[in-house]
């Protein structure tokens, strides 16, 4: 419903802009702009701060796109972990989750996203080009598919297996342990150490 | 959980700045500061301007205490209002809820809170002199008590009653209409143009 009352332009825009977050409806956006004006003005201090530097600083890892604020991400740049073992995961959301289960110390490459031909995200979009250059450097052994088990995860792994067999690469995917339909983000981190060690050839 | 890849500090200040909102906690603020970044640096932008010009331009208005960008803002300096009706709300979504009733052609007092013992908001956080200073301007003749129908806003509405009543002024509070224990601004607004039409004097 809309307010009658004329809000004033500061206020309508705050609004607004809170509403481009994902899962923000009117009403909830309204109530955290109340809260951040009458309850925490140094929040909102601090929120505006750190949007304007994460938008100035972060950047793509040139070698994994996750989130980085250099060139190439520590993670990358880590001596230790297995440069002969890559792998494709959606979101930085989904390598965290694989990281916590302990059973992985290959290397990463983050997606950004998933095919979603609805939307019109495809190949090109997600720039599989890059994903096949960055796991053909010559040190890359196995790719393993981590991309969610739900119809739009299946199709991403399903294209970019094909692309990387070709290439004569070993392509696993993660163990079906993980329940079907189910996104890695909501998955216990036992079940996803499990789906590691009997990931299978694809 | 604890997400074991060293995150960028950029984006680790925006998740922590993201969780000072109301209702949301650390996952639902990655999720946010991921889909900023990733797919909406643009929203990222205004929402972080938006936030400083409502921190620097939004003040609270002489008369009536909502958010206004004048020292008095257009609904109390709007000359067709009854100025012989006050009625004191909690929140500015509470007074939308009641002018979207169309049930009300007078002015407001908006607390921006509730007496709530356990938080330590009593009658002088609230400010009780400022609101019975401006009920006793000489032009109002009754006050309309339209805080919530929960124990807080119950024990405000006494409290506020009590000095109001003291002061020869007509004390109303809205009628029982409004279903016990409910929040006014989850109310559908035939409800509330019907209990304020049934008003009663406390
Ligand atoms: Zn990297
Ligand atoms: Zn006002």
């Amino acid at each position: 419903m809309d307010p009658l009352l004329p809000e004033p332009e500061p206020l309508v825009s705050l609004i607004e802009a809170l509403r481009r977050l994902p899962g923000v409806g009117v009403r909830s956006a309204r109530r955290m702009a109340y809260h951040l004006l009458q309850h925490d003005p140094q929040g909102a201090d601090m929120l505006g701060r750190a949007l304007a530097g994460a938008v100035r600083d972060l950047k793509h890892c040139a070698r994994c796109n996750s989130f980085s604020e250099d060139e190439v991400c520590g993670t990358c740049s880590n001596p230790k972990r297995d440069r002969s073992l890559l792998c494709i995961v959606e979101t930085p959301a989904d390598q965290n989750m694989i990281e916590s289960s302990h059973g992985y110390r290959g290397l990463y490459y983050v997606l950004m996203g998933r095919v979603a031909p609805l939307e019109g995200i495809g190949p090109r979009e997600l720039d599989f080009d890059r994903v096949i250059k960055r796991a053909t450097d010559g040190e890359v052994q196995e790719v393993i598919l981590a991309t969610n088990f739900t119809a739009e995860g299946e199709t991403t792994a399903h294209f970019l297996g094909e692309a990387l067999g070709e290439r004569g690469l070993r392509v696993t995917r993660l163990a079906r342990g993980v329940p079907a339909g189910s996104e890695l983000e909501y998955v216990d981190a036992g079940t996803i150490a499990w789906a590691l060690m009997e990931r299978k050839i694809t």
